[in-house]
This record gives C-alpha cells, sequence and structure tokens, in this order.
C-alpha cells in the first residue's frame, strides 16, 4: 500500500518509515503493531501485504531525501538502533517530500529553521494552493493510498458556522480565497477526501473535524478518523482510570505534567499553538468517569530531553468512609518510537475499511486517539474491545 | 443481612464493620463500594437492603468485645477518621467473637501474641472441632447469612488426594482426625457450605478450593467464591498490563515490590506462610499477556509503615524497532481501607446469588480476586465486564 | 520565652504553639527540633528553656482564640494527632490574637474569608498604624521576646530607592503616609527593630529586608533572620544538588512541581501574591552549580491534599561521555509540619544571637531559609556546618 | 600515566579506557570527572598529564583486544555513542590483557561463559601464581603506575588470624599454597604493594584490606584506598540522609531496591558472591545517622537492563510531633558510565598522593568509595569536604 503523509520528514513520520521498511526487509521486530496482534494479523496480512511505499509534503528540509531527513532526526535523538536505519538508506533515499502549506500554522512555525511552503508566493490563491497539493498526490496515488497527518500541531482556528458548516460553503470560502479562514491541515483533509482517498488525522489539529469535510467524506464514501494519536500519557491515564471507576473509588484530583524536548515541545511552547493540545487532554477523566475530578494537565518543553518524553501523574483518591490515598504513575517513553507504529496501523486499518466498503468517520478507531471523533468511548479497553468488533464485523463481509 | 467472618477482629474486619455500620446510619459516604455503583445499586438494595449483623471466630482478643478490638487496630493505625468509630460504638461493643480454630495456621501465629484456639484443648478431635464451629454458626444464621474468611495466610498445606478431592474422603478425613492433613481456613469452608451458607474466601489460604469441598458446594447447592483480594498492586498491574499487550508492547520485565506494617506483614515474614501469597501472585501476568516476562515480585514487613501498604512497580517493556522503555508505579494505599468494602461487597453478592438460584464456584466474581477461581479471566476490565454481565443476567431471572 | 508571632492564626503558627506547649508538657517527642540536636541542646537550654509564651497579630478569625483557631485548622486537616491538641487545650485557649495589618497583601486575602484589620478604617494613617502594632507588642513584651512573620505571601512591592533605601526616608514614607509603597511585613518588621526585638521573616515577603530596616536593626543593635523557611522540595533540592556538583555531573534540566492544597496554595494561586514566591526559588541552583540549567518550578494548588504538600522532581543530567542520565524524587511531606519546629528553632537561636551581642543580619542562619540573606552558601550542608560553627563562637564568648 | 587493571576487559574498565582516551584526543567531554573540577584540574594536570596506558589481567575474551573486548560490551549496552569507540579503535587495539587468577572467586564465575585462569594449571602454586602475575605487571610498569582492581565481586572469604594478620604469616600462606585461603584480589593486591605500585580497591572484594597487606603498604611506603565505588544508589543515600540528620527528622525504615542486568547483576545473583556486596551497604545509615533504622536493601537481577542501574528507594521518616512522612526517589543511571571515570579519577589521586609521600591507606579517598577503608566518614558531603583539604594539604607540600 502507499501513504501520503503531511509532515513527511518529522521525526514521527521518519520512524514510521524507517521501521516499515527494516520490518519489510525482515532486519526489525514487529512489536509496536496493533495490527501484528493475533487477532488481525492474518486477514490484514492476506488483504494489505506489510509492503509499503511513502511520499507526502513538507515545509521544512526540502532540500534532502528522506535518508537525509531521519539522519537528520536520528542524530539528535538516537531514538533506534543505528543498523535500523543503514538497513533502509536506499529505500529511504529515494523518498523527496513535495513543498506543502503550512497556511496559519502558527508563531512556532518560525523557530523551526528555516521553511518553505506554497503560499510563500503571495500571488498563490487558495484555489491555487490547493491545485498543487492535489497535483502532488494524484501523481502518487493508486487505489490503495491512504493520507495521514503528522504535521506540527496547529493553532485552534475559530469555528464559522458561515464557511465550515457545509461543503459547498466550504468550497466558496476556497473560491473566495478567505485564507484567514482555514488551516493547513484542513486543506490537506479536503484534497484527500475529496479524491477519495481515506484520510487518517493523527494530531489535534482540526484536520477532517469541520462538518462540512465530514459532509464531504460522506458524500465520496470515503472512510477516515482521529484525532491526536494517543500515545503516552493518556494512553495510561485512560487505561488506569477505570479502575477507580469500577471500584467506586472517588478520584479527587489528578495532576499530569508532561515533558519533552522535540519540536513538538517547541512548538507547544508557544501559546496559539498549546490551545489545540490542551484542549484535546480536556475531559478524558470526565467522559470516562462521569464527574469532573480537579486536574492540572501540563506540557512544557524540556530541552535536554529530545523525543523522550516523561510524564508524572498522580492521582488523589478517596476509598472507603472517605479515606485519602494515593497514586503516582510515571512515563519514560520515546514519542516517535510510541507513535510511529500506529500511523502504520491506522493507515492498513482505514485502508480495510475502504475495502470493506465503510465511509465517514470510523469511530471505532478511536483506540488510537486522545480526542476520538464521534464517540464517547474514552476508555483504553472498551476501545480495544470495540476495536476487535468492528474488525471481527468487517471480516466477515 | 448477616455476616459471619473467620477472623472477626482482624483489621479488615473490624473496619468493614465500622464503615457498615456507619453507612447504615448515613455517617459515612458509600465510597469504594461496588455495589453502590449506578450498574448494581438499585437492584441489590431492593433484594438485600444495606442493614447489616456480625459474628464470627477470632483467636486473638478473645477477651474484647468488637469495639474494643477495633480500638486496639485503630489506635495503632489511625487509618479513618475517629468520628466514625465514635458513631458506632454501641453497635460494635454488642459483638462478640466466638472461640475459633488456628489448625496448621504456622509459626507466625506465636507472633500475634496472646492466642487462644480451640485445639489448644488438645483432647478435642476434628469432630468436635467442626462440631464447636457449627454450633455457633448455627446459632448466629439465618436464611441471609453468609461467611467470609478474611484470617491470616496459613501456609500452603499438601494437596493429599487420598482425602482431599472427594466429599466422602474429606469427611473420613475428619471422622479419622487427620489433623495433620486440613487447615483452619477448609474446616471453616466446611462447616458453612455443610450447612448451607454461602462462602467467601478472601484469603489466599485453601479454604473451599479443595475439590471435595466444591463438591460439597454443588451437592448441597451454595454459591462460593474466592481466593483473596484483590486490592492494591496486583489490581493495579492487572489494570496496566492489558495496555501493553493492546498496543503489541511486549514486557521484558516486571518488579514489584510490596512492603506493609501490620499483621499481615508479620505473618508473610514467615516463611511457611509466605508461600501461599506468592503463589497467588504468580501468573498474573502470564494469563494475561499470554507469555511470562522476567518478574521479581516480593512483599516485605515494613514496621512503621502500620496498614498502609506501598507498592513500586516497574515495569522494562520494548516498542517499535526493539526500543527499550520505562513504566513506574507507586501504589500508596492503606490496606484495610481497600479490602473493606469488598468484603461488604462480596457478601451481597455471594447472598444474592444464592437468592437466584445460583451454585457452586461463582467465578463471575473474579473481579474481586488476585487468584479467582475456576476462570482465566485476570484482566480486570474483562472481570468487570463479566460482573455486570452477571449480574444483569441473574436480575432477569 | 516569648514568641510575638505576625500571623499568629495561621496553619503554622497554630502547629508550632501545639506542639511547643505539647512538648513543654512531655506529651509529645521533641523530633524535627534543630535545637535538640546534640550539638545544640544542652547550651540551648540552659540560656533559653523549653518554655514559650505566644501572642500575635492576625487579620482573620479574630473572634477565636487560639485553642478554637488551631481546632479550625485540625479539623481541616488532621496533621497530627488529636491527643496533643486536647492536652494543651488550657494553654491555647488564652491565647487572643490582636487586630493586624494587612496592607498591600494582594488579592489573594480577598478569598480567605471574613478578614478584619486596622486600615479597614480608613482614617487611620500609616503611623496610627505602627502606633496601633507597637502598643500590642509593648504589652506583651520582654527581655527575652523574638518576633516571627509567618503570614500569607505578599505580592512583591517595587523597590523604591527614595524610601527604601535609608531609615530616614522610610520613617519619612511613614510620616508622608505613603501607604502605596509598604506592606504589611516590612511595617511589623519596623515595629519589631525599632523595639529592640529580634525579628524573623519565615516567608518570602520583604519583611526586614529593605536596606532602610538593615540599617534600623544595626542601628539598635537587633539580630534578625530570613527570608522564606526552607521547609520541603527546596530543601531536598539543596541538599542533592551538591552530588551532581561533586561528581562533575552536568545538570541538563531540573524540573520541580509542586502541589498543595491549604491556604498557601490559595495565596498563591493569585498571580500577584505568586511572585515573590517563584523568585524566592529562583537561583538556588545558580548558586550551588555555578552555571544554570534549564529548569521548571511550578507551584500548584491542589485542593483535596489540604496542608500535605507533594512536590514531584525530575533531574536530567549528563555523565561520563556525554551519556544522558535520570534523577527522579517526590516528597510527600505535611508543610506545617515541617515548617513549625523551624519557627521555634529560629525564635531560639535567634535570641541566643542577642543574648550574645550579636546585630544586624545573622547570615549563619541560613540553613534555614530559601532566600538566605547576605549570603550566597544555598548548599545545605555548608549551611548546617556554618549553624555549627557559628553557635560554638558564640558559645565560646 | 599507566594503569593495570585487575578485570581489564570488565564494562567498568572498557568503558574507562575509552573515555579516557577520546577525552585524550579532545573528542570527548570530561564530564564525570572529579580531578577535572577547578579545586583539582590545574594542579592535578601539571602533575599527572591527561595521558593513559593502559594494561591488566583478565580470565575472560582473552582471545581478544581491548577494542573487541569493548565492542563486545558496547554491542550489549550502548551504554555511550558509537562515535568514541571508533575514535579510539586503534589505541584500544593495542591492549591484550595476560592472563589472570580467580582464585575463589565463586560459583557465579561458571556463568560467565568461558573462561581461563593461572590456576587452571593445577600445578601451579600460589608462588607460582603470584611470580607469573609479578612478572606481567613488571614488563608494564614504570614509576607512573598505579594498580586498580575493577573485577567482579568476590564472596567474603573466613578471616583467619593466623595468616592474614601479619605480612610475615601472609607471605607464609603463600610458600605454603594454602590456596583455600586467599582470593584473587588480595593476590594481586599484594604484588601491586609488594612492587611499590599505589593500588585502588574498586570492588567489595577484600583487596589490600587484611591487616598483613597493609602492613605491607606501610611498610613499602605505598599508598591505597578501598573499597567498593560509591557510584549510584550509595552515592545518592549518602548524600540524602544527612538532611535528616540535620532536620532532627527520625528516619522510621529506609527501603532500597536495586536492579540490574550486567554480569555484576549475574555475580550477585549468585549467594556466595552477594555477601560481600550486602556487607558494603550496611551499616552506611548508622554511621550517619547514629542509630539503626529499620532497612531493606536488596539487589536483583534484571537481564532485560544490561548495564543500566534502576535503584527505588523509600523513606519513611518522622517528624514534629510524631508525624509520619514519605520520601522517595528514583536513580537511573547507566553503571559503567558511572563507574569509569572515578577509575580514571583514582587513578590520577592515588598517584598524586605517592608523588606527595603518601603511604599506607589514603582514608581522605572516602569519597569514592561505599566501605571506605579506617574512617567513619560516609556523608557525601564531609568526604568531599576531607578530600579538597586533603588535596590542598597536599598541593602545599
Amino acid at each position: 500500500m502507499k501513504i501520503w503523509v503531511f509532515g513527511l520528514y518529522g521525526i514521527v513520520s521518519t520512524t514510521a518509515m524507517t521501521g516499515a521498511k527494516a520490518i519489510e526487509k525482515g532486519k526489525a521486530p514487529k512489536t509496536g503493531l496493533v495490527t501484528e496482534l493475533p487477532e488481525f494479523s492474518e486477514e490484514i496480512n492476506k488483504t494489505i501485504p506489510f509492503k509499503f511505499k511513502f511520499g507526502g509534503h513538507e515545509i521544512r528540509q526540502l532540500d534532502k531525501n528522506g535518508y537525509e531527513a531521519t539522519l537528520y532526526h536520528w542524530n539528535l535523538n538516537r531514538h533506534f538502533d543505528r543498523e535500523f536505519l543503514d538497513a533502509v538508506k536506499d529505500d529511504l533515499s529515494e523518498i523527496r517530500a513535495k513543498k506543502g502549506t503550512a497556511l496559519n500554522c502558527g508563531s512556532a512555525m518560525e523557530d523551526l529553521g528555516e521553511i518553505d511552503y506554497l503560499e510563500k508566493n503571495e500571488k498563490l490563491t487558495l484555489s491555487d494552493i490547493v491545485d498543487a497539493i492535489e497535483k502532488d498526490i494524484k501523481e502518487f496515488a493508486d487505489e490503495d493510498t491512504v493520507a495521514v497527518n503528522v504535521a506540527s500541531t496547529e493553532p485552534v482556528i475559530k469555528y464559522d458556522k458561515q464557511y465550515h458548516d457545509r461543503l459547498n460553503d466550504f468550497e466558496k470560502l476556497i473560491k473566495e480565497n478567505k485564507k484567514e479562514l482555514i488551516t493547513a491541515s484542513s486543506l490537506y483533509a479536503y484534497v484527500a477526501l475529496k479524491n477519495g482517498i481515506p484520510y487518517i488525522n493523527f494530531t489535534p489539529s482540526s484536520g477532517a473535524s469541520l462538518p462540512a469535510l465530514k459532509e464531504l467524506a460522506e458524500k465520496n464514501k470515503v472512510p477516515h478518523a482521529g484525532n491526536d494519536g494517543k500515545t503516552g500519557e493518556t494512553l495510561a491515564k485512560t487505561t488506569i482510570v477505570p479502575m477507580f471507576k469500577y471500584r467506586n473509588l472517588k478520584v479527587l484530583g489528578w495532576m499530569g505534567y508532561n515533558i519533552l524536548g522535540d519540536l513538538d515541545g517547541v512548538v507547544l511552547n508557544h501559546a496559539d499553538n498549546k490551545e489545540s493540545k490542551i484542549i484535546s487532554k480536556d475531559g478524558v477523566l470526565e467522559k470516562i468517569l462521569g464527574y469532573s475530578p480537579f486536574t492540572i494537565t501540563e506540557i512544557n518543553y524540556f530541552p535536554s530531553l529530545q523525543d523522550n518524553k516523561t510524564a508524572f501523574d498522580f492521582i488523589h483518591y478517596e476509598g472507603f468512609m472517605g479515606r485519602k490515598m494515593k497514586f503516582y504513575f510515571i512515563w519514560d517513553g520515546i514519542d516517535a518510537i510510541l507513535a510511529a507504529p500506529l500511523v502504520i496501523d491506522l493507515a492498513r486499518f482505514i485502508l480495510y475499511a475502504k475495502k470493506k466498503g465503510e465511509s465517514g468517520v470510523v469511530k471505532e478507531l478511536a483506540f488510537f486517539f486522545k480526542s476520538p471523533m464521534d464517540t464517547d468511548v474514552y476508555n483504553t479497553h472498551e476501545q480495544y474491545q470495540l476495536l476487535v468488533e468492528w474488525f471481527n464485523r468487517l471480516k466477515e463481509k
């Protein structure tokens, strides 16, 4: 299958490409891949063989090829054994990102070093940008192609009922060149869905969440899913909090501190880009517990950690006769290592969904997201069960 | 309903009694009670009103009444607000334990201060002991009575096919007065089941696990459940380990250190009594993961903590491309506060089972146990779901 | 000896009074008292017997006596065994706070419930307020009296060279009634030093730090010390960071999250009151290490914890060949229990200093403070050594 | 200078060699080297330039050269950046270990794979072994040579007054070929001291601790120091415990769990080899606190960690009015990375001592050891101060 990545040269994308190709060559284990669990493995490999071709849009490092860009991240992070990179050097070297868009991606972009993007050419209208993106994707895509957004988190854009609610109005927005009303991720999602390409939003950016784009997906019968890959502290949180609920232990407060040092951290340190990240963390506890305990959730930039994400959570809870007790956990993970296999899993699952005739929001993929679309199921265990049941249903088709 | 407790004056039992009566009087919140969750509350309260009468066997503090014994534990542990104890002083003062048995309860018993038990009178045969226990229980019990074992962990007794496998042989064992082949918990279980009283084994001791006693339960159509209340580190472990499984993250090693300072700790520090505790922890990971990672599980006595149980767990796991990562958690809980509400929950659920005609091992109560009987479901979430489904099934009856 | 406390009915003060009187009566152990270590005990008890009389200013709970105010805190926090409070009920009941000042104490004061203070009477000038405070203190004080500030943290007041730099100008400020240029803590310090009463600033507020007040202390030959009692995370930090320095391990980053739920937390949650707390934490690492690693230091309000202060620190450091490693600690303490004995220690040490003829800033008391005055010694170990040497020097006098 | 290493190809030794040579070439930073702190750097570099030549004895991997042996450890542990190893390949390739002795080194040696040692030739007497060792060392050594023991921990050998107490008797032991009464480390120490070569015992093995060998050092005017490099949990413990002491906070209990997965872990998992490690941990708290709190100290083998040593410590302590509080820390370090620079530091310091005419036990090097010889100073801070003062004294000479 083919995967078109928005944010192709980022650390998540380059890690996914290295791992996918290394596994393909039998050089790396399949650890971390949900699709390779016994529940899915046979059927998924029969339908979608483990063989990938990558392309995508980027706004940085456009002078580099996929190998050089991966090496750049590896030198900073040493996040996997060098052997894997060496083994796939030729495959990655063939990959070359196309120039993308950074429309309304926030002040943080300026801190990421030299960047280039379509709208730097101020003469380009929204229609021109859409056309340019579409041309790149069409050249790459075949029947078995999906698109995944792993670009940096965008600032939240104000919802505008006039243009965001219905497909007609959204296309008017493009025609009228209302650049201030749309972000890069939604433009990308628009092009993908317009061309019948299943779309995954792995970030908290708006992507395909606008009602107008959901309408487009329904109309074109394209499946899509999001938002925001659940890879670290939220994964642990949504796994653990049900324990308190099942036992009728009252959560008095939950404090979660996240620190990380990669570009994601740089971006999140910008107030405007941070907002959408915070929102996607909000409400998780309430959704599972049915009430809102006092919470602190912070994400801080901590440069020396690079891509090593550390989270510290403290849970204060009340038991029998109102007695207060404590629970702490420390999550010490490598963000890209946790995220990358999910990109591959989601690409395969959404393509599988397409092959089985699914369209619109695939809410049964909630298991992979911090802010799953169109569902209130946030409990990791229930999400996993839904995923298995959904997969089994499709298999029967 | 009435609850007959083996180990009536222990900290778990006295905490359960204080809480139950304080809640009955509207003085304490219902936090920690599973039966008071929306899934069960209405039906359970309709069938089994929140109103309890307690009695039981004991081998220590036989000169004290229930209030004095509770005060003894409270002074050492301050494990709940004194107000609750004051509010139920009269109720607890009326409770008086009967002298029980400590048969083959291990060397640790000697460290627990002055103790007294039936077989101190060496003339008493097993039949005499059984008769004495039976007489006490019969005087107390009515139709709505259950028995719960919360006495200290016994050493593991060697399984003897000749006497333990069939009910006939077991009763021969009693008649032949083979004292060395039977422990207190199984004698208690025998009397309860013989008299049609549902039985809960909240400890890792053998209790009703012997095939002969399971046969008795089937024969008399009595429901029972066990073993070993899941209150702390194992609860957290069986909640968290599924996360690694669902995500195909390979657990390389799991280290779990438990320290506690109460009588349970004293008892467990004795090699012979420790054995059964260790065994009930074993296998949990394998049951959930399907493979056996390297594990260290220790329980150590740490006197200054009293009943404050602290566990530290470290999980080493492997993700994408074999990269190793880490997860730590600290459980800082009060053992009796976590255990006591489960005693009340189990008493109500097992009585409910009886009222609905269930008999034999109720494996759907696995949610409450470290070593659930007759089931391989160790994942807390699956256990909870089974519990809800079972309850709904009975409700329909 | 006698101790006049600014913030008499706060939790630190009431805990100190309860403990001091309980120890006096032989009901409580002397744990936590530095003055009772072998290095100091004999000499200090010979010079300043363990016998205390308390009085002070307050702006809340003025209708209560010392016992009632202590009970209020105890009911919320259960921070010590009730027996101690019962044992000193009569002593505390005799204590009655005088109405104090809350001048420029910030917006947080409004959240602390009903308060009353001298300047509520808007006719009162600064001179009137000073006179009122002075009258209260003079009625109480004898030769062996010291004053301690444990009132809530004030907002930082802008340094005004014209009025804060020299004693003459400061007294002009009072005469000219420049209310906007002075906070309560400095007014209190002024009155204490003016009357020859040694003064301890246990808070990060300005207190006696203004050059004008230091001049007054020198002039009147009164010893004083501050600022900001070092009780929790900073104590651990200044103990541990020297280890990295001695071993030439480079600290790459230090993240320190503090959460607490008492009034101090409420106050610190107000941006204006928080500022002085943050500043007194700043620079600690640089002072010890000689360079400034990346740091995050946060103090958050977490209501359910009450006075139970929890801190989580993560240290990222670099060793041989640049290899990065990690160190974590969790501080789970009771703020008032940690602070209260230091109030007693400081009162005794500063009185001892006076008896031995010391005056001005006693920088050798740095051991007790987060932001010690007039010294760069922040390493806890060096501070302790300085304290012992200083005490031995005075003893020889 | 030259360093002769007993255990030349172990992970500590190979890491020290790689780092030393990489620093020499300006390829690696000097982080982690105490001798490169401003307090020592100028004088030590003037006297003992940063330029090293390595040789030593080994019982494993004798078919490999220094580079190959280092690569073996690197492949398992990835404990430093590969670039450093590549930079010093030629230097390490020139190094070749001599066959050493494993006399009474315990059952664990058998688990370490193929080993070879002098006494495999059963005809060799102790005198023959001593001669062989001596020949190797003499060929290597010059005036500026020291010897360091970093071989695996040996079982404790029973102290035998008849042979271990006086030099004469010790030499008789050799002559009489009493192989069962002596371990490898003491034979090595004997040869070093006999030849005037300063000796460092970086392990808990007996080394030069026998009175007979101390006598030899005095007689030959050779300085030596030990025992057991203080690199991890004990370093943190001896840094932190003084905080409790200074503040008169009573330590009620201290639990320390250490896990590690390298050869050291394999060796320590053997009961006989473990004993000497446990003993060197014992008593640390009592030495600093003056009393013995309840302690648990465990070292467990945890294979997946390799050389990544993780320690979890829990401290339960009592404050004002007897209130109990908690402190936790987690040490997540790389053992060899922490130990290796100390080997270089100790080699330089002991050579400096020799140059300045010091002889016998240099107890001022206590800072580097878990069980410092001939001193009761265990507090890391006091040890550091002693080190600085001692160095300054020698500098004046």
